[in-house]
């Protein structure tokens, strides 16, 4: 599959890198086609990896994953723009964090989600909630955690969902631990687990770790 | 031990009777001290169970529960009275939710919790937050969900957590699903898990369930 990757970072490339080694196509996005980290990338990844501006990234893949900071990701899609992602699934992995104090702050709304103001301003996207609740290494390969654990997804277009379950599937996840939260307004939830995530890891120190719904 | 339960509802009834079946000495608070619900608490429950007054129960108990809700909470110990949580490990089991609009909105602040407000609004209570990421029935019988599960603690006063913990031992947790977050700032992440734990109420259905930080 041809698959657009916005975001440069750890987990943009995490996300990238697992997705040349199954096999996709994938164009990896920032705000300059010469970005430095984009090139680095394509000279390690090889013949099925490409980089470009977010528009390139958009236009390249039949499905785009956000991995640009939550803060930064409604101006990156408006880069990607807005016919580049029509009709798209978009799979938002970003968490809104505030950096500026030191320590990762969340900046999750109640009664609002990133999720849904992309969805909101992209309304011919298919916006897919999907894997903000862990570590990146994680989410390609959740075996790093031992037994069961979940992961989440929220959003308006079953199509869409069923695509990106999956491309889960081909990350190692197993369908009993997909869950399915319902319409994009449930990535409220998935995106509300940030603050407990921070505090679990000060607990639990620098551990693969994810929650799991036991019942 | 003698232990103060604020709140007559049906998360402060879960706790009273599970208190008074364990053997300890229970008053139950409310605004009045001829509360209904409170007086035909007392008369199911036995000999170990009395009700009261806020002030009452606070003065009552070595341990006081904070079983309101979490919008009534500071009114609530406003009412129990300085004097009488001065020294008092004070358990703080409320979430902060609005049910104005039909469906539970999590009240939520990042940046601050419920808990943090008690503590700097009592400041020689030992406030310690626990128990309020699930529902009532699972808080005094873990059992109701098979496997390893968690339970959380924050407060800034380690005997005070030691005791609560004790308590959480009475009730059927074990120790490693005891997981203490840190001082009463952690609160934060407890607090923040509400609208995820309504979204996946919403999709696993009336079973018992919580949450398990896999590592």
């Amino acid at each position: 599959m041809k698959i657009g990757v916005l975001g440069t970072g750890m987990l943009g490339e995490t996300i990238a890198s697992k997705l040349v080694e199954l096999g996709h196509d994938v164009c990896m996005g920032s705000r300059s086609a010469t970005n430095e980290k984009g090139a680095a990338w394509v000279s390690r990844a090889g013949a099925r990896a490409r980089s470009g501006t977010f528009a390139d990234a958009a236009a390249f893949g039949e499905i785009v994953f956000n991995c640009t900071n939550g803060e930064a990701t409604l101006e990156a899609l408006r880069a990607a723009g807005t016919a580049n992602l029509d009709g798209k699934v978009v799979v938002d992995v970003a968490n809104r964090l505030d950096f500026s104090s030191g320590a990762p702050l969340s900046l999750a709304r109640d009664g609002d989600s990133l999720a849904e103001e992309v969805q909101r301003t992209f309304p011919a996207a298919r916006v897919v909630k999907a894997l903000n609740t862990m570590n990146c290494r994680i989410m390609v390969n959740p075996g790093l955690v031992p037994g069961d654990h979940d992961v989440f997804l929220s959003g308006n277009d079953a199509a869409a969902k069923a695509k990106v379950r999956g491309l889960l599937r081909e990350f190692g996840w197993v369908d009993r631990n997909i869950l399915d939260l319902g319409d994009i307004t449930t990535a409220r939830g998935a995106e509300s687990i940030m603050p407990l995530w921070l505090k679990v890891w000060g607990a639990l120190g620098n551990v693969p770790f994810n929650l799991k719904w036991v019942h």
